[in-house]
C-alpha cells in the first residue's frame, strides 16, 4: 500500500479521531433544532453549552464577551469588515482600514470590495523578517481610521505577527483590532485578553475540527451589523439553524488544542526543526523567517532552480502530501505573495514549498520525507535548466 | 422507555441513516482541502462532483447555470438580497424589493436592514387563502424594481405559492426573481426551468440532510456580488474551505428527497390527512389553508380555547414534538404572523399548532398523536378560562 504522509496541515487538517463519537448521536438520534421547545430541541442544549465552554476557555474570553458560530473564519473575516463598513464608515464617517499585504484572501479580497465602495485601505508591507511592526501600525493610523485588521501568523510561512504590541496601539487610539488567528490556535498560545484584540476569526478546521464551521470572537460592547440576518439566533447576531454536530466537535477541538499545546512546542517543534535542518544540508535551500518567530509546524522552504509545483509532485508521487502555499490559491500558479513580499526575486519566490506539521505526524515520516526530499532535489535539479550547480 | 415521535419536520429532519456512512470517510480519512493539489485534495473531487450532480438532477438546473454550496439557506437568502443590493441598487439605481409579509425571517429581517439603507421594500399581504396571487406581484412591479422575493411554500401553513406565474411575470417585466424553496425541496417537485426562477434557495436539513449547509441556485448569466469574498472557490462565488462530508450528504440528500417524492405525495400525504381528519373531529378546531394548495406533510391546526404552548408542553410530555410555528423564532412567544395575516381574531393567532410529518413517521405514531392531542385537548380546555364549551 502506498505511504500517505500529511505534511499540509495549514491548509486543513484530520479531524481528531475521538471527536467522531461525540458527533456521531446528532445526526440520527438527537437531531432536533436547538431553538425548538420540546424535548428533542432542548435535549441537544447541554453539549452546546459545554462546547461553547470550551471555545470561551480557549481563547480565554471574558464570560461578558461574546463568541458567535459561524460557518467558517471566511465568513468572520467577511463579517468583522463588512460590518464595520456599516457601523463604523457608513454611519460614523470614517472611512479608512489598515491591514497587511500578506493577510488571507478572506480580509484581501474583502478589502478590495470595499475599496470598490470608496473605503481607503493602507496595506502594509511586510518587512525583510517577514512581518509588520507595531510601529508601522501606529504610523498610518489616523483620525478616520475604522479598524486595524493583521492576522496573528502567516498561514505561509507561519510567521507570528506583534499583536499584543498591535492591540496596545489600538486601544490608545481608539481603533478597533481585529485578528484572523486562523493559523495560531493549536500552534501557539491565544489569550483574548491578554492580546488586547476586539475581534478575532478562528477556523475548527485548522485545529483537527471539521470544516464548514468557525467563529467570532466580539469583545463585550462592540457592536457589529450581522452579515447573515434572519431569526434570533446566537443573540441576533448570527442566524441560521445551529449546526450541531459540529459545535459540539469544533468545541472538543478547541480543548484539545489547548490540551496539546505543550506537545506541539516541544515534539512537532523538534520534529519541524530536525525536518528542517536536513533539508537545510542540501545546496542552495533557503527557509523563510526565523525560527524563533515562527509557529512550530511550519516550514516554508525554497530549493532554487526547482519550480514548487514540480517538487510538490514528486513529493505527492511518493505519498506525500505538501503544498506552495495557501490552498485557498493553489490552482493558479502564480508566484507566492509572502515570497515576493520579503523580496524574492521572481525566480525563487516560485520555489516554494511549505510543509505543515501536526501532532497526528512521527518522526518516521518525517525521516522518509527527508530521504524523498532530497532525492526530488536530485532528480529535478538534474532536468532543470535553470540550475547550473 | 418513553416514546419520541417528531413531528415537527419543517423545522428540521432527521439525517437519513442511509448517507451517514457516505460522510464517515470524509471526516479522518479523505479529509483533505479539495483546493490542495496533492492526493488528499484531488481524492475528493469525485464525490464532490458526484454530490454537485445530484443537486444539478434535483432541482433541473441546467449544467450552464451554477449551484453555489453556502452554509444555509440564511446565507443564500442573505446573500441574494445584499447582493442584489450592490449590483442592482447600488451600481444601477434601482431602488425597490417585492416581497411578502410571511416570508422567513432571513429574507424579512434583511429587507428591514436594507431599508434602513433607503431601499423601498414592498411586503404584500397574503390573502385569506393565506398566500398570494401573482396578479398583486405585477401591480406593485415598478421601473425601478430590482428583485421580487417570493417563498414557494410557507414554513408554518405549508402552502405554496404561485411560483411559476410570479416568475413568468417578473421575466415579462425584467424583475430578477428568487424563491425560497426550503420549505418546498422533498415536498412537491422543483424545477427551476418550469418555474422561471433566476434565484433559488436551498437548506440540506429541511430535506434529511445535515445542519449547516445550503445552496443557491443561480441562473447563467446572473450577476451576484458575492457575500463571502475570499479565495477562488465555488468560481469565485463563495469562498471558504468546502465541507466536503456535508456536501456529500446534502447531494444524496437531494437525491433521496427526489426518490422519495411519490411516497411523500402519497404515504405521507394520506397520513397527515388521516391525522387532520381525526383532529378536525374535535369541537372549535380550525385548519389553515385547503389540503390542495398544501405541500403534503404540513398541518397548522387551531383549538379555540387553548394556547399553542400550553398544547406544545402537554404533546411533549408524552414524547410528541411539535411547533407552534417556526422554530427560527419560537423562544418569543408572539401570535403567529401567519395566523395574524389570515386574519385570525388575536386568541385564535396564539392556538395554532403546527404538525409536520415525514417520511420516517409511521400510521402508528399518527394514530398515538390522535390518542395524546385529544386527551390533551380535553384537559386543557377544562382548565381553560377563555374556552366555554
Amino acid at each position: 500500500m502506498q505511504k500517505r504522509i500529511y505534511l499540509d496541515n495549514n491548509a486543513t487538517t484530520m479531524l481528531d479521531p475521538s471527536i467522531l463519537p461525540l458527533m456521531q448521536p446528532y445526526f440520527c438520534e438527537k437531531f432536533g433544532n436547538p431553538n425548538s421547545l420540546h424535548k428533542y430541541g432542548t435535549e441537544t442544549h447541554p453539549a452546546i453549552q459545554e462546547a461553547i465552554e470550551k471555545l470561551y476557555n480557549g481563547i480565554n474570553a471574558a464570560d461578558s464577551d461574546d463568541i458567535v458560530i459561524t460557518g467558517c473564519a471566511t465568513e468572520s473575516n467577511n463579517w468583522v469588515l463588512k460590518g464595520v463598513y456599516f457601523d463604523e464608515i457608513l454611519k460614523k464617517g470614517k472611512k479608512h482600514i489598515v491591514t497587511t499585504e500578506v493577510e488571507h484572501p478572506a480580509i484581501g479580497a474583502t478589502c478590495s470590495f470595499l475599496e470598490s465602495l470608496g473605503v481607503e485601505v493602507t496595506r502594509l508591507p511586510i518587512n525583510a523578517q517577514g512581518t509588520i511592526t507595531a510601529e508601522q501600525v501606529a504610523e498610518v493610523i489616523r483620525e478616520d481610521t475604522a479598524l486595524v485588521s493583521v492576522m496573528w501568523a502567516n498561514n505561509e510561512t507561519g510567521l507570528i505577527f506583534p499583536i499584543e504590541e498591535i492591540g496596545k496601539i489600538c486601544r490608545q487610539k481608539g481603533v478597533l483590532f481585529h485578528t484572523d488567528a486562523v493559523q495560531a490556535i493549536g500552534k501557539i498560545l491565544v489569550d483574548v485578553q491578554k492580546a488586547n484584540v476586539d475581534l478575532l476569526s478562528f477556523s475548527a478546521h485548522k485545529f483537527h475540527g471539521p470544516k464548514g464551521i468557525g467563529g467570532l470572537y466580539i469583545r463585550k460592547g462592540v457592536e457589529l451589523t450581522p452579515l447573515l440576518h434572519g431569526g434570533e439566533h446566537m443573540r441576533g447576531r448570527r442566524s441560521g439553524t445551529l449546526n450541531v454536530p459540529y459545535i459540539i466537535a469544533m468545541g472538543e477541538a478547541m480543548r484539545l488544542a489547548n490540551e496539546y499545546l505543550d506537545f506541539e512546542l516541544s515534539a512537532v517543534r523538534k520534529m519541524r526543526d530536525y525536518l528542517e535542518d536536513k533539508l537545510l544540508e542540501i545546496k542552495d535551500v533557503f527557509v523563510v523567517g526565523t525560527r524563533e518567530n515562527r509557529v512550530p509546524n511550519t516550514t516554508l522552504i525554497s530549493v532554487r532552480g526547482i519550480e514548487g509545483e514540480a517538487m510538490l509532485w514528486d513529493l505527492n508521487k511518493a505519498g506525500i502530501a505538501a503544498s506552495t502555499g495557501s490552498a485557498c490559491a493553489s490552482e493558479d500558479l502564480e508566484a507566492n505573495p509572502v515570497m515576493v513580499a520579503i523580496g524574492a526575486d521572481k525566480e525563487l519566490a516560485h520555489t516554494a514549498i511549505r510543509i505543515s506539521l501536526s501532532r497526528f505526524n512521527t518522526q518516521e515520516e518525517i525521516d522518509y520525507t527527508i530521504e524523498v526530499f532530497k532525492k526530488a532535489v536530485e532528480r529535478l535539479r538534474n532536468i532543470s535548466s535553470s540550475y547550473d550547480a
